[in-house]
């Protein structure tokens, strides 16, 4: 991994994947006690900068490899990027959900032309199971949700919109927190701000109880989680850093940072009020973070990465509920 | 009124105004049967429009008057829009807002540095009176919320990035529908495509019972509402066009259309969802309209302006009951 394959993404999802704004709002400022910018990637395409990956995988393939199709496991945000990209650029695609998704996630993810496939996750199977004889029966191309180098260099063009941005509101030096399950988001970002903004730093935000990468960087090597699932933060729960991503956090994150449930709902509440855009639980993590948790933070300045909107409306309206 | 003034305004502004994206999404698409793009001014300083008229105005002022500080009647955007351009350019502000006015809008005035001088709307005193008596008393000066031409232009930079954004975006003819109170953002946006997207057209949006617009475009000459008050979209409900602005849209707006409370709160519902972006009912009067009434526009595009997103949180929630 490095800059040159972000940039090559950037180059081949250029025009596709919108250049979400960096928000801030003087009231976010006074509760954290610093400037706060928002990265506003719940403005994305899909609704998370999940479409970043997907987008630039894909466009990556060759083209009878792509021909053949891409499949994708996930429940969410990783399902709708694949989903869109692949139908954008003619790939046939196969989505590997559990039967007890929500029924929106996987209506929206079958209007975007992808074939869902359903497997009974209380049963025990394995969706890495379903998956690898999906595609080897089928010649599909697996795109991981991030360890996979061009996933995290598509990602990591959020790092060089960030980079940017930063500067032209004149932002030399600065923490920017992400929300972070599996690390292709980070990663990527963390390695588009060493080339160019060397005086931000990446560092992961985690919910409680799903601190791995935090956990892992404390410790120097990559750490699991005790539970697979619970809580609110479904988007970022993951059992622990990706083989690929941990030696990149490692090498350039700064301390993980790790916030509570209610925090993010908190979160999301003040995104609506001052920033007026609509946040879920683990998009809201990074937020949550630089609003609740100021003294993990140092200097003037701090970008927030907010990841992603996709959140039923009765959890938003519970969320609303902390105003 | 005139191009040269709303450049003349985007010059000023330049730099503090927020240049806000042109959103899509394919769901909207499908339900408006054509694609629908959502300039997205919720995202704007405090939260609607209503920013770039008042630091227009206010910046247009020569020093010495900008010092003495300026006066506006509003209980809602436009009191903050001017509260926030002042006290960034060092203007004292009062601001004159009915006492029953919601306390959230009244905190964050103050909050943004203005004096909030509070009257008894119930009471039968006219705000005018109150505003035109401390007006002279102090020597400020009155910054009306649309019968401005500095207002008028400071808008009209909506427009110009609007040109901008639909060529980038390959749209050269379509309806440019726009929620409208006394035509202010309506009279400049047309002022600005006419003069730089001569194929998109202005249109006015407003709710039932409000209609006086779309009244006056059809009679030719102002028409006033028979209620003043009532309904959810307390954004853009004015007696009638205003005189300066009346002229304008006469000249080069299409046919207003009329949409009701409840498809507004639908709207803001299907913006949540599918743009993740927080409307409230009087900003999403024109995304209404695209996805509600498409017989009313023709044409493979349509560009509908999302005014704002100060909206409770309560009223918010009811929308999202819609899905």
């Amino acid at each position: 991994m490095n800059i040159e394959l972000i940039e090559a993404a950037a180059a081949r999802i250029a025009g596709h994947v919108r250049q979400t704004p960096l928000l801030h709002s003087p009231f976010l400022d006074a509760i954290a006690g610093r400037r706060v910018w928002v990265k506003a990637e719940c403005l994305q395409h899909t609704g998370s900068f999940k479409y970043r990956g997907g987008r630039s995988a894909i466009s990556a393939l060759d083209p009878a490899t792509r021909a053949r199709g891409v499949i994708a496991y996930s429940s969410g945000n990783h399902a709708q990027g694949i989903a869109r990209a692949a139908a954008e650029l003619g790939a046939p695609a196969v989505i590997v959900m559990p039967a007890d998704a929500p029924a929106l996630k996987i209506a929206n993810t079958r209007a975007m032309g992808a074939e869902v496939v359903l497997y009974d996750r209380a049963g025990g199977v394995l969706r890495e199971a379903v998956g690898e004889r999906i595609a080897a029966e089928r010649g599909l191309t697996l795109i991981r949700p991030y360890d996979e180098p061009q996933v995290i260099a598509g990602q990591g063009t959020a790092g060089l919109e960030i980079a940017a941005q930063a500067a032209e509101a004149g932002v030399a030096r600065a923490d920017v927190l992400v929300c972070c399950g599996g690390g292709g988001l980070t990663a990527g970002i963390a390695l588009a701000l060493e080339a160019r903004a060397p005086g931000l730093r990446a560092r992961p935000c985690e919910p409680e109880g799903f601190d791995d990468t935090a956990r892992s960087l404390a410790s120097g090597r990559i750490e699991r989680n005790a539970q697979q699932a619970g809580g609110l933060c479904d988007a970022i729960l993951t059992p622990a850093p990706g083989k690929l991503t941990f030696p990149i956090l490692a090498r350039l994150c700064g301390p993980g940072i790790v916030v509570s449930d209610a925090q993010c709902l908190h979160a999301m509440a003040l995104a609506f009020l001052r920033l007026k855009i609509v946040l879920e639980p683990g998009g809201a993590a990074a937020l949550a973070a630089a609003l609740f948790h100021p003294d993990a933070v140092a200097g003037d300045d701090v970008i927030a990465v907010a990841t992603g909107g996709n959140v039923d409306p009765g959890l938003f309206a519970r969320a609303l509920g902390m105003l």
